[in-house]
């Protein structure tokens, strides 16, 4: 009897909680990427080969640098799906009767199934919900992104920036050793006030 | 007098932030720099046409997105000393007598002077000391690194590739989401936490 009470409890928790995670994606992205990957098919042996496209593995320590990883994945999947937009046929021009938008509150009819128009409804859609999701939330990560990739840019053999970083280096040799002491010097600080708070907590309470 | 007084302690204070700022380059890295600078000599002109190779403006926003920043900006010094590395002319066969190792410790006569063995002894001594920097306060933003760059070498036109990515979305999207609001989360607990200290520190003084 415990013993069912307790796979009832676990049970409704576990609902529960896939029913908190499930509750970002809406209904309508879900059944869009259903649709899509009925398009999109492969075999299994493709997709399941151990080796998927964003490890998921990567998603574990600091909270900041996470979001920082995971705004690069957003981003590459904005440039994913722009580039699968481009390798649709082009539209075929509008008939008499045919000049409504095709917009996420105006689906095509059979939205999602294989004809050109509705891959093209399906990935402009999910591509507006990934950079809605990406401007509202990712929106600071978006602009350090853009800086890391300018570093990319720097021409490495041209004299001129050679001489220029060398002088600029002293200047941020400093700002990388301070900065990790900042860092340093903020948890510390934040270490003692959560000790003050706990001592003066056994205090109030003695 | 009031206002020489200023004028003094202003100085000294000024001097100390210099000092303190100053003290984590060591003196011999420092040099360094000014005797490359000899040999990477451009025109004033060149040198202050208002376009540093790493601008000092992008350091603002949250501490960590400023360290992975700050991880990039030593992972392009890696690359473009190992550049200017590549650029210095094969260093003359050893002859009797020259056998030494040009170790830190051990510069050679007239280090970082226009000569080709000093200018590649100081090169990779500041190579070094960039190196140890990253090492010891900059490991885990090597890795976030990394990660990113190997965003950019995802097969953006292979179907496989593009089936796999929309088949790993709806975990991804949610991710994405539940990340913000645990930082949200995070930040509420952490400014309730601030408050209740607050508020007991009052009871404890009235």
């Amino acid at each position: 009897m415990v013993a069912t009470a307790r796979a009832v409890v676990c049970l409704s928790f576990w609902l529960s909680v896939v029913q908190v995670r499930g509750s970002y994606i809406p209904p309508m992205m879900n059944k869009t990427i259903q649709d899509l990957l009925r398009h999109y098919s492969i075999s299994p042996k493709e997709r399941f080969n151990g080796k998927p496209v964003f490890s998921k593995e990567p998603l574990t320590g600091k909270m900041e640098g996470k979001r920082v990883l995971m705004g690069g994945i957003l981003d590459t999947y904005e440039k994913l799906i722009g580039q699968m937009l481009k390798q649709q046929p082009t539209p075929a021009p509008q008939t008499a009767g045919s000049n409504e938008r095709l917009t996420p509150a105006n689906p095509p009819a059979g939205a999602g199934t294989a004809s050109d128009g509705s891959v093209r409804w399906g990935l402009n859609y999910i591509l507006q919900r990934v950079q809605a999701l990406r401007k509202n939330y990712y929106q600071e990560q978006k602009t350090l992104l853009q800086k890391l990739k300018a570093l990319d840019e720097i021409q490495l053999n041209n004299r001129v920036v050679q001489s220029k970083a060398l002088w600029e280096l002293p200047w941020l040799y400093e700002e990388a050793s301070s900065l990790n002491d900042t860092i340093k010097l903020e948890r510390r600080m934040r270490r003692r006030r959560r000790r003050q708070a706990r001592k003066v907590k056994t205090r109030l309470t003695a």
